[in-house]
């Protein structure tokens, strides 16, 4: 048990649970990993969402409300990680939810679909098609969800799978915590945040923001500032031990 | 399969290899974890040995040389990683190896042994006791191998085991990505190195040393500027888009 007194809690909380899902298979080894790096770039960025974060989820919302077919991409760490924050993200934005992974066995499909539905998630059902400009099942989705989508939420995600995306003409938003990724570079918009302080953040802007508003930030945001101002963070992390 | 032409082959490949060992029980899933945490970091180093590093591993190696009654502490991560250059390095440094582990079961114990001894490691043997000042079974090391030494190297190790290592008098080299971690800040001597990278030097410089330079260099180092280096470095990756 870590006491919740603990300066680390959030983050020692969040690795035991992906380990636990990991022993459960619904976390790849690779995602536990993968999560280990997330990490050491949060722990650089302070454990907390940073102003130039909040704004980053201030335009995804708005680009999700503006969006005409809006997709929530899952796998298996978002899915460990979120389920019960997704159910008010997808209601307060509309959009749909597929589940894609980049380690793909039917079993983790269908043990994350189930756990997804025991959070009051509406996931899209239907036979997956190579729709995706990706060699082997990398290629694989649903025919009237991400390939049909215009706007997709993709966190923690592959760099090939994200600009496969962005070659289809789509605006992909991802949740990344390292700043120099290739999909950090290649997404159209890149929340450099944790997931789980990120998702109530667009929740709250996707009921919150006014259409106009809404309007005026889908248009006006660069991509580059953002990525900036997490490196600029970290490197200010670097110049003091922060533990 | 990765092709040995992938600009980051080597990281790739220890991931996979940790990925397997966690699946056969060598490696704990909260050690892949950390693992995933040491890559970031040392991708902000650029996957080298930095002139510094390689600095601190001369200094660790002088340290070796000098001791009494070296021990090289192996956990889950380190033979994992790093069994096969272990062999040599024991021979080179006249040190002790004895098997340590924070998430420690019979079963681990036994199967890290064999896989040490496996690659030609002389690992010692006998009853551990509750000799650390540490609460649990996180206290147990044998008499005549981490309690009597004067010198320990201890890889990829946790915080509170090298503070109470340091409490207990001994001179603590630790390798560790992390320049910002507990481990790292008090450790008697840091090398912020992969383990792979830096194994070989350790071994090479146990060799290649004069007793009079190895003397100089044991008493002349200052840890702070070794973390200072790495964290400059780093500093300096997050300038620039690295992959």
């Amino acid at each position: 048990m870590i006491p919740p007194t603990h300066p680390r809690y959030r983050s020692l909380v969040a690795r035991e649970r992906l380990a636990r899902y990991a022993a459960e298979g619904i976390v790849s080894l690779e995602g536990l990993a993968a999560h280990g790096r997330g990490e050491a770039f949060d722990y650089l960025l302070g454990e907390r969402t940073t102003e130039s974060a909040l704004l980053a989820e201030k335009v995804a919302a708005a680009l999700m409300r503006g969006a005409e077919r809006p997709v929530i991409s899952v796998n298996g760490n978002t899915a460990a990680l979120a389920a019960e924050l997704l159910a008010p993200l997808q209601e307060n934005s509309g959009a749909k939810v597929e589940v894609n992974l980049f380690h793909r066995t039917e079993e983790r499909m269908q043990k994350i679909t189930r756990l997804l539905r025991d959070h009051g998630v509406r996931v899209e059902e239907g036979v997956a098609e190579r729709l995706l400009p990706l060699s082997h099942d990398r290629a694989l989705c649903l025919r009237e969800g991400i390939y049909s989508a215009d706007v997709l939420l993709v966190p923690l995600e592959d760099g090939d799978r994200c600009q496969a995306l962005r070659k289809m003409g789509k605006t992909v938003i991802t949740i990344d915590l390292n700043p120099l990724s290739r999909t950090a570079r290649s997404a159209s918009l890149t929340i450099v945040d944790e997931l789980t302080r990120a998702l109530p953040h667009l929740t709250t802007f996707c009921s919150s923001l006014s259409g106009e508003e809404a309007a005026v930030l889908a248009e006006s945001f660069k991509n580059d500032y953002f990525l900036e101002a997490a490196r600029d963070t970290m490197r200010r992390g670097l110049l003091h031990a922060l533990d």
